[in-house]
Protein backbone atom coordinates (compact mmCIF):
# COMPACT_ATOMS: atom_id res chain seq x y z
CA UNK A 1 0.00 0.00 0.00
CA UNK A 2 1.53 2.84 -1.34
CA UNK A 3 1.25 6.31 0.63
CA UNK A 4 2.42 8.89 -1.36
CA UNK A 5 0.02 8.81 -4.13
CA UNK A 6 -2.77 9.64 -1.57
CA UNK A 7 -2.60 13.15 -1.27
CA UNK A 8 -2.03 15.76 -4.65
CA UNK A 9 0.76 17.26 -2.68
CA UNK A 10 2.11 13.91 -1.62
CA UNK A 11 1.88 12.77 -5.26
CA UNK A 12 3.52 15.87 -6.31
CA UNK A 13 6.53 15.91 -4.08
CA UNK A 14 7.22 12.15 -4.99
CA UNK A 15 7.22 13.63 -8.80
CA UNK A 16 9.84 16.00 -7.95
CA UNK A 17 11.64 13.20 -6.03
CA UNK A 18 11.61 11.20 -8.99
CA UNK A 19 12.69 13.66 -11.03
CA UNK A 20 15.77 14.74 -8.74
CA UNK A 21 17.32 11.07 -8.59
CA UNK A 22 16.98 10.88 -12.68
CA UNK A 23 18.75 14.10 -12.34
CA UNK A 24 21.03 12.87 -9.91
CA UNK A 25 21.41 9.43 -10.29
CA UNK A 26 22.78 7.62 -13.53
CA UNK A 27 21.25 4.07 -12.72
CA UNK A 28 17.55 5.61 -12.00
CA UNK A 29 15.10 4.73 -14.07
CA UNK A 30 14.16 7.85 -14.95
CA UNK A 31 17.51 8.91 -16.17
CA UNK A 32 16.49 8.32 -19.76
CA UNK A 33 13.65 9.35 -20.59
CA UNK A 34 11.39 9.99 -23.81
CA UNK A 35 11.47 13.36 -25.58
CA UNK A 36 8.64 13.56 -28.26
CA UNK A 37 8.40 16.45 -31.16
CA UNK A 38 6.67 17.12 -34.17
CA UNK A 39 8.85 16.04 -36.95
CA UNK A 40 9.04 18.28 -40.01
CA UNK A 41 6.62 16.94 -41.93
CA UNK A 42 4.29 17.82 -39.23
CA UNK A 43 4.40 14.39 -37.40
CA UNK A 44 4.92 12.33 -34.31
CA UNK A 45 8.88 12.05 -33.45
CA UNK A 46 10.06 9.87 -30.06
CA UNK A 47 13.68 9.60 -28.67
CA UNK A 48 15.84 8.96 -25.96
CA UNK A 49 17.41 11.47 -23.80
CA UNK A 50 18.93 11.88 -20.65
CA UNK A 51 18.24 13.98 -17.84
CA UNK A 52 20.67 16.53 -17.02
CA UNK A 53 18.97 19.16 -14.34
CA UNK A 54 15.65 19.78 -13.11
CA UNK A 55 14.15 22.88 -11.48
CA UNK A 56 11.73 22.50 -8.95
CA UNK A 57 10.59 26.50 -8.38
CA UNK A 58 11.07 27.70 -12.30
CA UNK A 59 9.28 23.98 -13.14
CA UNK A 60 11.98 23.44 -15.70
CA UNK A 61 13.68 20.29 -16.87
CA UNK A 62 16.92 20.01 -18.91
CA UNK A 63 18.33 17.42 -21.39
CA UNK A 64 21.43 18.14 -23.61
CA UNK A 65 22.45 17.69 -27.36
CA UNK A 66 23.87 17.90 -30.28
CA UNK A 67 23.03 21.45 -32.15
CA UNK A 68 22.86 18.87 -35.05
CA UNK A 69 20.72 16.52 -34.38
CA UNK A 70 17.33 16.65 -35.82
CA UNK A 71 15.45 17.12 -32.67
CA UNK A 72 16.89 20.74 -32.41
CA UNK A 73 15.94 21.19 -36.46
CA UNK A 74 11.87 20.14 -34.87
CA UNK A 75 12.27 22.43 -31.71
CA UNK A 76 13.37 25.12 -33.53
CA UNK A 77 10.15 25.17 -36.25
CA UNK A 78 7.92 24.07 -33.06
CA UNK A 79 8.75 24.65 -29.40
CA UNK A 80 5.88 22.17 -27.56
CA UNK A 81 7.44 19.21 -26.25
CA UNK A 82 6.75 15.90 -24.64
CA UNK A 83 8.63 14.38 -22.15
CA UNK A 84 7.69 10.28 -20.96
CA UNK A 85 9.40 8.99 -17.86
CA UNK A 86 9.10 5.95 -15.77
CA UNK A 87 9.98 4.03 -12.82
CA UNK A 88 9.11 0.21 -13.09
CA UNK A 89 9.55 0.04 -9.26
CA UNK A 90 7.32 3.17 -8.26
CA UNK A 91 4.71 1.74 -11.09
CA UNK A 92 4.57 5.35 -11.97
CA UNK A 93 4.83 7.52 -15.43
CA UNK A 94 5.21 11.27 -15.71
CA UNK A 95 3.96 12.65 -18.73
CA UNK A 96 5.62 16.51 -19.19
CA UNK A 97 4.40 19.21 -21.49
CA UNK A 98 5.56 22.52 -22.32
CA UNK A 99 7.71 24.39 -24.72
CA UNK A 100 11.74 23.90 -25.07
CA UNK A 101 14.00 26.25 -25.02
CA UNK A 102 17.83 26.08 -26.98
CA UNK A 103 20.59 27.42 -25.56
CA UNK A 104 24.06 27.25 -27.00
CA UNK A 105 27.25 29.40 -27.77
CA UNK A 106 28.70 31.50 -24.77
CA UNK A 107 25.56 31.08 -22.62
CA UNK A 108 26.49 27.06 -21.91
CA UNK A 109 30.09 27.53 -21.21
CA UNK A 110 29.84 26.80 -17.48
CA UNK A 111 27.31 23.65 -18.48
CA UNK A 112 29.89 22.45 -20.87
CA UNK A 113 32.83 22.74 -18.41
CA UNK A 114 30.86 20.24 -16.56
CA UNK A 115 30.42 17.71 -19.31
CA UNK A 116 32.25 14.60 -18.22
CA UNK A 117 35.10 13.92 -20.69
CA UNK A 118 33.62 10.63 -21.53
CA UNK A 119 30.54 12.25 -22.47
CA UNK A 120 31.80 15.26 -24.94
CA UNK A 121 32.13 13.12 -28.15
CA UNK A 122 28.30 12.97 -28.56
CA UNK A 123 28.44 16.89 -29.03
CA UNK A 124 30.47 17.37 -32.25
CA UNK A 125 29.07 14.05 -34.46
CA UNK A 126 30.00 14.36 -38.07
CA UNK A 127 28.36 14.61 -40.27
CA UNK A 128 25.38 15.07 -38.34
CA UNK A 129 23.27 12.54 -36.66
CA UNK A 130 21.08 10.76 -39.16
CA UNK A 131 23.11 11.08 -41.90
CA UNK A 132 23.24 8.60 -44.39
CA UNK A 133 27.11 7.27 -44.30
CA UNK A 134 28.36 4.32 -46.41
CA UNK A 135 29.27 1.91 -43.64
CA UNK A 136 28.64 1.77 -40.21
CA UNK A 137 31.57 3.29 -38.63
CA UNK A 138 32.15 6.34 -40.88
CA UNK A 139 31.14 8.67 -38.69
CA UNK A 140 33.59 10.90 -36.69
CA UNK A 141 32.68 12.17 -32.67
CA UNK A 142 34.95 14.49 -31.52
CA UNK A 143 34.07 16.91 -28.49
CA UNK A 144 32.91 20.16 -29.91
CA UNK A 145 31.46 22.96 -27.57
CA UNK A 146 30.15 24.74 -30.50
CA UNK A 147 28.08 21.60 -31.14
CA UNK A 148 26.80 21.63 -27.50
CA UNK A 149 23.28 22.62 -26.39
CA UNK A 150 20.96 22.80 -23.78
CA UNK A 151 17.49 22.24 -23.82
CA UNK A 152 15.21 23.70 -21.22
CA UNK A 153 11.62 22.45 -21.11
CA UNK A 154 9.47 24.94 -19.37
CA UNK A 155 6.41 22.45 -18.29
CA UNK A 156 2.83 24.03 -18.78
CA UNK A 157 1.33 20.47 -16.83
CA UNK A 158 2.32 16.99 -15.63
CA UNK A 159 -0.27 13.92 -15.97
CA UNK A 160 1.21 11.79 -13.38
CA UNK A 161 -0.39 8.03 -12.87
CA UNK A 162 0.62 5.74 -10.42
CA UNK A 163 -0.21 2.04 -11.40
CA UNK A 164 -0.59 0.52 -7.99
CA UNK A 165 -0.99 -3.37 -8.27
CA UNK A 166 -4.84 -2.46 -6.67
CA UNK A 167 -5.46 0.75 -7.81
CA UNK A 168 -4.64 3.16 -10.15
CA UNK A 169 -4.39 6.77 -9.37
CA UNK A 170 -3.80 9.37 -12.04
CA UNK A 171 -3.17 13.42 -11.29
CA UNK A 172 -2.85 16.29 -13.86
CA UNK A 173 -0.71 19.66 -12.33
CA UNK A 174 -0.94 22.57 -14.29
CA UNK A 175 1.48 25.51 -13.70
CA UNK A 176 -1.35 27.93 -14.57
CA UNK A 177 -2.87 27.23 -11.06
CA UNK A 178 -0.21 27.44 -9.45
CA UNK A 179 0.40 22.84 -9.32
CA UNK A 180 -2.42 22.52 -7.02
CA UNK A 181 -3.78 19.75 -9.36
CA UNK A 182 -6.24 17.90 -9.98
CA UNK A 183 -7.52 13.88 -9.83
CA UNK A 184 -8.63 11.88 -13.30
CA UNK A 185 -9.77 9.14 -14.59
CA UNK A 186 -6.68 6.24 -14.63
CA UNK B 1 32.04 -6.93 -29.04
CA UNK B 2 28.29 -7.27 -31.02
CA UNK B 3 28.14 -8.89 -33.74
CA UNK B 4 25.20 -8.94 -34.31
CA UNK B 5 24.87 -4.61 -35.43
CA UNK B 6 27.99 -5.46 -37.55
CA UNK B 7 25.72 -6.17 -41.04
CA UNK B 8 22.19 -4.10 -42.15
CA UNK B 9 20.49 -7.83 -42.48
CA UNK B 10 22.06 -8.87 -39.13
CA UNK B 11 20.91 -5.48 -37.24
CA UNK B 12 17.04 -5.82 -38.69
CA UNK B 13 17.03 -9.83 -37.48
CA UNK B 14 18.23 -7.88 -33.75
CA UNK B 15 15.38 -5.89 -34.41
CA UNK B 16 12.91 -8.18 -34.96
CA UNK B 17 14.04 -10.72 -32.44
CA UNK B 18 13.51 -7.72 -29.72
CA UNK B 19 10.08 -6.73 -30.93
CA UNK B 20 9.55 -10.87 -30.90
CA UNK B 21 10.12 -11.23 -27.43
CA UNK B 22 8.43 -7.92 -25.98
CA UNK B 23 5.19 -9.71 -27.40
CA UNK B 24 5.82 -12.85 -25.73
CA UNK B 25 8.06 -11.94 -22.63
CA UNK B 26 5.96 -9.57 -19.88
CA UNK B 27 9.12 -9.31 -18.35
CA UNK B 28 11.39 -8.06 -21.56
CA UNK B 29 12.50 -4.56 -21.39
CA UNK B 30 10.45 -3.92 -24.94
CA UNK B 31 7.17 -4.88 -23.37
CA UNK B 32 6.54 -1.45 -22.13
CA UNK B 33 6.71 1.17 -24.77
CA UNK B 34 6.11 4.84 -25.46
CA UNK B 35 3.70 5.41 -27.83
CA UNK B 36 3.74 9.35 -29.52
CA UNK B 37 1.29 11.12 -30.87
CA UNK B 38 -0.16 14.62 -31.95
CA UNK B 39 -3.07 15.87 -29.73
CA UNK B 40 -5.77 17.26 -30.31
CA UNK B 41 -3.71 20.64 -30.48
CA UNK B 42 -1.37 19.73 -33.00
CA UNK B 43 1.34 19.20 -30.38
CA UNK B 44 3.45 16.37 -29.62
CA UNK B 45 2.04 13.78 -26.67
CA UNK B 46 3.84 10.47 -25.23
CA UNK B 47 2.53 7.74 -23.25
CA UNK B 48 3.57 4.32 -22.04
CA UNK B 49 1.41 1.13 -23.62
CA UNK B 50 1.98 -2.49 -23.90
CA UNK B 51 3.43 -4.21 -27.12
CA UNK B 52 0.87 -7.28 -27.93
CA UNK B 53 1.22 -8.56 -30.78
CA UNK B 54 3.96 -8.07 -34.04
CA UNK B 55 4.12 -9.56 -37.81
CA UNK B 56 7.22 -9.49 -39.59
CA UNK B 57 5.92 -10.18 -42.87
CA UNK B 58 3.37 -7.08 -42.59
CA UNK B 59 5.51 -5.03 -41.20
CA UNK B 60 3.26 -4.27 -38.25
CA UNK B 61 3.12 -4.11 -34.78
CA UNK B 62 -0.19 -4.05 -32.08
CA UNK B 63 -1.34 -2.56 -28.71
CA UNK B 64 -4.54 -2.65 -27.20
CA UNK B 65 -6.18 0.43 -25.51
CA UNK B 66 -9.41 1.63 -24.07
CA UNK B 67 -11.99 3.11 -26.66
CA UNK B 68 -12.64 5.98 -24.65
CA UNK B 69 -9.10 6.85 -24.15
CA UNK B 70 -7.39 10.37 -25.87
CA UNK B 71 -5.19 8.37 -28.22
CA UNK B 72 -8.02 7.01 -30.13
CA UNK B 73 -9.53 10.40 -30.28
CA UNK B 74 -5.81 11.89 -31.46
CA UNK B 75 -5.23 9.08 -33.87
CA UNK B 76 -8.61 9.35 -35.45
CA UNK B 77 -8.03 13.05 -36.49
CA UNK B 78 -4.22 11.93 -37.54
CA UNK B 79 -3.10 8.37 -37.92
CA UNK B 80 0.73 8.37 -38.01
CA UNK B 81 2.21 7.37 -34.80
CA UNK B 82 5.73 6.54 -33.44
CA UNK B 83 7.18 3.94 -31.04
CA UNK B 84 10.05 4.09 -28.91
CA UNK B 85 11.56 1.03 -27.71
CA UNK B 86 14.29 0.52 -25.50
CA UNK B 87 16.40 -2.12 -24.20
CA UNK B 88 19.27 -1.26 -21.72
CA UNK B 89 20.67 -4.69 -21.94
CA UNK B 90 21.43 -4.60 -25.56
CA UNK B 91 22.03 -1.09 -25.65
CA UNK B 92 19.15 -0.95 -28.28
CA UNK B 93 17.16 2.25 -29.53
CA UNK B 94 14.43 1.65 -32.20
CA UNK B 95 12.17 3.89 -33.49
CA UNK B 96 9.22 2.64 -35.34
CA UNK B 97 6.80 5.42 -37.72
CA UNK B 98 4.01 4.89 -40.03
CA UNK B 99 0.42 5.00 -39.48
CA UNK B 100 -1.93 3.70 -37.26
CA UNK B 101 -4.99 1.96 -37.72
CA UNK B 102 -7.94 1.43 -34.60
CA UNK B 103 -10.06 -1.68 -35.06
CA UNK B 104 -13.00 -2.49 -32.74
CA UNK B 105 -16.49 -4.41 -31.92
CA UNK B 106 -16.78 -7.47 -33.90
CA UNK B 107 -13.51 -7.53 -35.84
CA UNK B 108 -11.38 -8.02 -32.38
CA UNK B 109 -13.36 -10.41 -30.65
CA UNK B 110 -11.06 -13.65 -31.21
CA UNK B 111 -8.17 -10.96 -29.81
CA UNK B 112 -10.45 -9.96 -26.87
CA UNK B 113 -10.69 -13.27 -25.99
CA UNK B 114 -7.77 -14.23 -25.48
CA UNK B 115 -6.99 -10.91 -23.29
CA UNK B 116 -6.29 -12.53 -19.65
CA UNK B 117 -9.19 -11.50 -17.13
CA UNK B 118 -7.04 -9.47 -15.12
CA UNK B 119 -6.29 -7.36 -17.77
CA UNK B 120 -9.57 -6.66 -18.99
CA UNK B 121 -10.79 -4.48 -16.92
CA UNK B 122 -8.26 -2.10 -18.45
CA UNK B 123 -10.96 -1.64 -21.26
CA UNK B 124 -13.90 -0.33 -19.57
CA UNK B 125 -12.95 2.80 -17.30
CA UNK B 126 -15.80 5.55 -16.46
CA UNK B 127 -15.71 7.72 -16.60
CA UNK B 128 -13.27 8.05 -19.52
CA UNK B 129 -9.84 8.33 -18.75
CA UNK B 130 -8.16 11.50 -18.40
CA UNK B 131 -11.81 12.71 -17.38
CA UNK B 132 -11.36 15.50 -14.25
CA UNK B 133 -12.97 13.42 -11.11
CA UNK B 134 -13.24 14.69 -7.49
CA UNK B 135 -11.57 12.16 -5.68
CA UNK B 136 -8.49 9.80 -6.64
CA UNK B 137 -10.82 6.63 -6.54
CA UNK B 138 -14.12 8.37 -8.13
CA UNK B 139 -14.29 5.64 -10.97
CA UNK B 140 -14.79 1.97 -11.95
CA UNK B 141 -12.83 -0.18 -14.02
CA UNK B 142 -15.21 -3.09 -15.57
CA UNK B 143 -14.05 -5.35 -18.53
CA UNK B 144 -16.39 -3.67 -21.73
CA UNK B 145 -15.51 -5.68 -24.74
CA UNK B 146 -17.13 -2.53 -26.45
CA UNK B 147 -14.32 -0.34 -25.04
CA UNK B 148 -11.91 -2.65 -26.32
CA UNK B 149 -9.36 -1.37 -29.29
CA UNK B 150 -6.54 -3.09 -30.88
CA UNK B 151 -4.15 -0.53 -32.82
CA UNK B 152 -1.96 -1.56 -35.67
CA UNK B 153 0.99 0.74 -36.79
CA UNK B 154 1.81 -0.33 -40.42
CA UNK B 155 5.41 0.46 -39.88
CA UNK B 156 6.95 2.87 -42.44
CA UNK B 157 10.20 2.81 -41.37
CA UNK B 158 12.75 2.23 -38.20
CA UNK B 159 14.97 3.90 -37.16
CA UNK B 160 17.66 1.82 -34.65
CA UNK B 161 20.66 2.26 -32.69
CA UNK B 162 23.26 0.42 -31.27
CA UNK B 163 24.84 2.29 -28.51
CA UNK B 164 27.66 -0.37 -27.79
CA UNK B 165 30.57 1.03 -25.12
CA UNK B 166 33.07 2.03 -27.75
CA UNK B 167 30.86 2.35 -30.82
CA UNK B 168 27.24 3.92 -31.74
CA UNK B 169 26.11 1.69 -34.94
CA UNK B 170 23.13 3.47 -36.23
CA UNK B 171 20.59 2.03 -39.44
CA UNK B 172 17.15 3.47 -40.87
CA UNK B 173 15.24 0.22 -42.54
CA UNK B 174 12.46 1.37 -44.61
CA UNK B 175 9.67 -0.05 -46.28
CA UNK B 176 9.63 1.28 -49.55
CA UNK B 177 12.76 -0.54 -50.63
CA UNK B 178 12.16 -3.45 -48.97
CA UNK B 179 13.62 -2.87 -45.74
CA UNK B 180 17.22 -3.36 -46.74
CA UNK B 181 18.50 -0.43 -44.64
CA UNK B 182 21.17 2.27 -44.86
CA UNK B 183 23.27 3.15 -42.54
CA UNK B 184 23.45 6.60 -40.89
CA UNK B 185 25.55 8.90 -38.17
CA UNK B 186 24.98 8.27 -34.96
Amino acid sequence: MSDWSKTLPGFLDRTWAEIARGVADAQSPMRYVVLATKNLEDGPEARMVALRGANRTDGTVQVHTDIGSTKVAELRADPRAALHLWDPEAQLQLRLRGNMTITTGAEVTKTWAKVPPLSRPSYGVTPAPGTPIPSSDAYDRAPNEAQFAVLTLTIAEFDTVHLAPDYHRRALFSRHDGWQGTWRAP
